[in-house]
């Protein structure tokens, strides 16, 4: 086990210092008046919260000799010292453990694959404790410590107890994860839902740098959604926010895993897809890829499948806007492999439903590889440890350095 | 015109100073070290912006003398003074306007209501500028400047531009309403839409104190929707965001005047009730207590048009509760009245498509008068008041006094 981290903590855990670092980590570089021009906190505030920040490393001001002014103090640019610390963060899929060593820029340094030979938590613990002593490994080759393990699963997470409650799709229920996962690593480790966790690294780094509010719908074996609003992701009151793929679209709809009939997933997952397209066609299709197939090559039953769930995912997009009004929403996922089979169909459905203004939503598409889900994972670590004491702080190691 | 207002403004226009100013609202008479406690703010911050409210009168310190405690200082609760300002909030309907003049804690002191002979722009604004005239010979009475006025239209309104962009029931497009009524009544204008204002209220003074995360819907004529995320009420990008009513719930149900199928509004609003009800029985029901009877006396078809419309607003409380996972949500609107007409299956619809742990959303049902939406209308002209200046402000009388 490492022994790098031994809770070394953030200097200045207040919503201010938080507010500044992860400015300073979409943006760049900033001078202080630039700093407190965008968090709109004051200059002593900004002055008061970079100091030991600096201090401790966790920032550097670079000092222009020729950008200094003649008079005055000079401007000098702030930036976080990537290399400071390294953060590791995993995401779980129904195969396999994707992880990523990441730098505190949340810049990837490594990644690694396991994969996973079941999918009860004694075996993916194991997986994922293998795949972070390779990256702990990693680490030590560069001489840097490691602060936090981010892991990211789909389904119901309760971050702040880190446990996941239900996961339809690893078929788990009240698996304590962070605190087995910081048992087994030595790492404090933080547990979220896996598109909130991708919506965070897309607030920080992706399609949602500057916005307030915007969306990120992920496509495939499941339908998912983080959403950004005043700022912040949303996680609910009781730990589910985000849950598109149980929105019901058609009450006559087919029934859902969840239970209800007609949801987003029950007709645009790739599961219900596939059901479709062997209904319709009688090929016992084998997976998506044999599907995307038969559906560009033009047999009537496949393209209708891909159509129908196009029509799903657009009314649902519609749901979310009229509703929340994003400035964007980023839709990714693997199932994009596929959108050219249902592009026109989500445009439409959107279209004809969103309410209003609430059509001006801008619909972009990104390819996110598992890779940038797992850095997604490591975004949240980060954020545990920058997040200011009042917040409630993740599971951490307890009896383990 | 009353010259009252004179552009005073709330001497400390910083956001810890108006989330003093509303946690005061909301909780009455507090000491220092509470509101550091319940805002989160350090308690140098607390007393930097206490102090020139207190100063200016907006704030007082209750002395209480046998609360004194031996040693230190004494910890007097601080309040805010009602009796400081006065405020006007009007709400519009499609038949009348109902106004309210409230003290500064959003205590109503007067109430008048106003029938529109119609419904166009000219029409509204005389009724407004006549009923806001008497509400300001009230408050000339109390003695009490009258700093601001609200109000409150259904529809896509742009609160920051002052602009009413299209109200549907008032059939109305890009009407500049604030910059209208500022200049017919002297008084700087706030305009929002009528159910976020609501929701304003209630997050102060009503069902949503101390909830971060909760949601008001409200039933009737149109089915709309406050929501509250982090906090704040959610206005969206583009001025749209609580649009339930415009909410898919089947793809093949009835055409909406929005020009989508199949929306909650047109299953559940008043005249798709009614609609239908004429429909299946063959009677011409007048209106909404003609159409409670004939349910209330068990007519079949009169039944199963509020049933379905219970299924409706069910399922649309659960995409709501899906996407953000509130605390609470508040049904309300005149359409409460017949709620014994579809209780059961707006609990049944919900519990089928809520998802998860979403289901423990607390689903409350709260008879809200016209009289409150007014005193809505009246909160968001006292929020614009407190409102720190890094914000947008409305649009204010700029040649009246
Ligand atoms: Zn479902
Ligand atoms: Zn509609």
């Amino acid at each position: 086990m490492q022994s790098a981290s031994h809770g070394e903590a953030f200097p200045v855990r207040t919503p201010a210092a938080s507010h500044i670092f992860t400015t300073l980590l979409s943006h760049g570089p900033l001078t202080r008046p630039e700093l407190a021009r965008r968090t709109g906190l004051s200059a002593a505030a900004v002055t008061k919260a970079v100091r030991p920040l600096i201090e401790s490393a966790y920032l550097v001001e670079d000092v222009a000799e020729e950008a200094r002014p003649t008079l005055g103090r000079p401007a000098n640019p702030v930036r976080v010292d990537g290399g400071r610390a390294l953060f590791a963060g995993v995401k779980v899929t129904g195969d396999e453990v994707i992880g990523v060593l990441t730098d505190l820029c949340c810049r990837v340094c490594a990644a690694r694959h396991m994969p996973l030979p079941a999918r009860d938590p004694r075996a993916v613990l194991a997986a994922v404790a293998e795949l972070v002593g390779a990256l702990l490994i990693e680490a030590d080759g560069l001489g840097v410590p490691v602060l936090g393990l981010g892991v990211a699963v789909s389904g119901d997470v309760d971050r702040v107890r880190g446990v996941v409650r239900y996961s339809p799709f690893l078929e788990w229920r009240g698996i304590p994860l962070a605190e087995l996962a910081a048992t087994t690593t030595g790492l404090p480790v933080t547990v979220d839902n896996d598109v909130r966790a991708l919506t965070v690294a897309e607030q920080w780094f992706g399609g949602g740098v500057g916005l307030s509010n915007f969306a990120v719908v992920t496509v495939g074996a499941g339908i998912g959604c983080g959403i950004v609003v005043h700022g912040r992701v949303v996680a609910g009151a009781q730990g589910v926010a985000g849950e598109i793929g149980h929105v019901t679209i058609d009450p006559a709809g087919p029934l859902c895993h969840c239970g209800n009939r007609g949801c987003v997933e029950a007709i645009a997952g790739d599961a219900a897809i596939l059901a479709r397209i062997r209904e319709a066609t009688g090929v016992d299709v084998a997976g998506p890829t044999e599907a995307v197939d038969l559906a560009r090559r033009g047999v009537p039953g496949a393209r209708e499948a891909y159509a129908r769930a196009g029509e799903a995912i657009g009314r649902a997009l519609a749901t979310v806007a009229n509703l929340l009004g994003p400035e964007r929403v980023i839709i990714s996922g693997e199932g994009l492999a596929a959108y050219d089979l249902f592009a026109e169909q989500v445009r439409d459905a959107f279209a004809a439903a969103a309410f209003g203004s609430a059509a001006r939503c801008d619909i972009q598409t990104r390819p996110l590889p598992f890779e940038e889900w797992a850095r997604g994972a490591a975004a949240i670590a980060i954020q545990s440890f920058i997040r200011p004491s009042s917040d409630q702080t993740p599971t951490s190691a307890r009896e383990h350095s």
